[in-house]
């Protein structure tokens, strides 16, 4: 069920984001933000997207803000894959942007993907009452921010420098960041299109987005490059502590089972409606890419 | 009476950032984002902050969007200024973002400003209405992104490796997204908040923005580094064509002048009470930084 949803999330993702980028013309700074933003697991889509549905939210209101999460998630992509960031050649099995084009349109394209995500969530298709816009916009803002995802990002690239290694404590606090709020949010906005209580699904998506970052740890290790789409052992090369050097491969294994775990617990109130939620949290720690 | 408006908007602006960046801890990507937001001549806030007192609009809540479009303004100078844009290493006189930190917090902090300027928008502070909100964020947008100032800058560097130097209508049509887009939704934002009609404020702002970027190249040849605050010269280095290489350095300042006097004509509907406007047209024709 849930693979099926996937897939059905990606060629809807894929079709909006075609249609919402077609007015923009066809300058290399735009090729450039429909090439970043093509592809991809569509992993936060599917989490708006379900979300949307358990709250019986229509998919043409949800299919808004499930695009401008990918929109902002490819943004990140794009920017962290600069030379001055991680200075990496290869995203999903492609040239990354800078590589294809050049550092000024991957800033550039970047830049404006970050624009077009929260125009997304204003515009009056996205919701017919605005303060659900509003709400959409402000914390997809927060999420991505300097108190989100880049402070996240910021986080880690200071641990590239720091005279000891991050604590298990820290790097959870950079991930919470780094990939957590996104993934908060998604699995959220359809609780707030509803006007519903966010709790449960903030609790399953914490747990879902740790288990995330820990599952990208061990893929860094364990992982095939040409599955995985880029680079592997990036991270132990650079000697950089991740959940596995810091629980060991089998105890970051377990710490991710039992996330998952919790994450499906937390969905309880929605009962067997969340079951294709609860095998996303599955897939998320089984995935080989 | 615009000189002394244009100090109470830079105090009431930076008082206002210092606010919104509070929370924002002290990392070197939130000490970068104050640092790029910081100074400043505030002329978009001081659109803002105008045309919501021409239409009864509080100050409280029209500190809010003129807080936003100077956050998007210092955004785009600190990307415009990394080395793969225009590599520049001084603005108002001080180090660029990426010369007294490095490119990383100079692309992450640009990233979070923008991010904060469309947070700040979307509020509930910035307007009781969020219809107005949705319509400030979604117009934001618009002037911000692919089809706005992005646009500008991508057509500008596109410029810049063009076989011929640009007609008179392209560097019309580019600066129309590269600094009038920004500064038509700074002018007309007071309207939209009184949900009254933008059309004149619209035309006032579209000239302003025009005679706006003819004074820009006229400092670039006549203008003073030490006054100007950056590099100047390097338009006529790079052989680009400006307003100046087309109009001659008389035909672009009889053309200002022209642009200033419509600018002003278009503001009849509001009377005296919009005189405010017309100086700070005038002064932008003749300011030397």
């Amino acid at each position: 069920m849930f693979q099926t949803r996937l897939k059905e999330t990606a060629s809807l993702i894929e079709a909006h984001l075609q249609a919402v980028m077609a007015p923009l013309g066809d300058l290399p700074v735009v090729e450039a933000m429909r090439y970043a933003s093509a592809g991809g697991k569509r992993l936060r889509a599917f989490l708006v997207l379900e979300s949307a549905r358990l709250h019986g939210v229509a998919q043409a209101n949800a299919i808004w803000p499930a695009g401008a999460i990918e929109m902002i998630h490819a943004y990140s992509l794009v920017h962290d894959d600069l030379p001055c960031m991680d200075d990496d050649e290869l995203r999903r099995g492609l040239p990354t942007v800078h590589v294809k084009w050049d550092e000024t349109t991957a800033v550039l394209a970047g830049d404006a993907l970050q624009t077009l995500g929260f125009e997304s969530v204003s515009r009056s298709e996205c919701h017919p009452d605005p303060l659900v816009r509003a709400d959409l916009t402000v914390t997809l803002a927060r999420a991505a921010g300097a108190q989100g995802m880049v402070l996240g990002q910021a986080l880690d690239i200071a641990a590239e420098t720091a005279p000891t290694p991050l604590t298990l404590d820290e790097i959870t606090h950079l991930q919470a960041g780094k990939t957590g709020a996104l993934i908060a949010w998604s699995a959220t906005a359809g609780a707030m299109m509803a006007r519903a209580d966010t709790a449960p699904l903030m609790r399953y998506a914490t747990d879902l987005g740790l288990a995330f970052q820990i599952a990208d740890d061990i893929l860094d290790i364990e992982g095939d490059a040409d599955k995985v789409g880029k680079a592997v052992g990036k991270d132990v090369d650079a000697g950089k502590a991740t959940f596995v050097s810091l629980l060991g491969l089998d105890g970051a294994k377990a710490r991710a089972r039992d996330l998952v775990t919790d994450a499906c617990d937390a969905l309880s109130p929605y009962g067997q409606d969340a079951d294709t939620l609860r095998e996303a949290a599955r897939f998320v720690i089984s995935r080989d890419s």
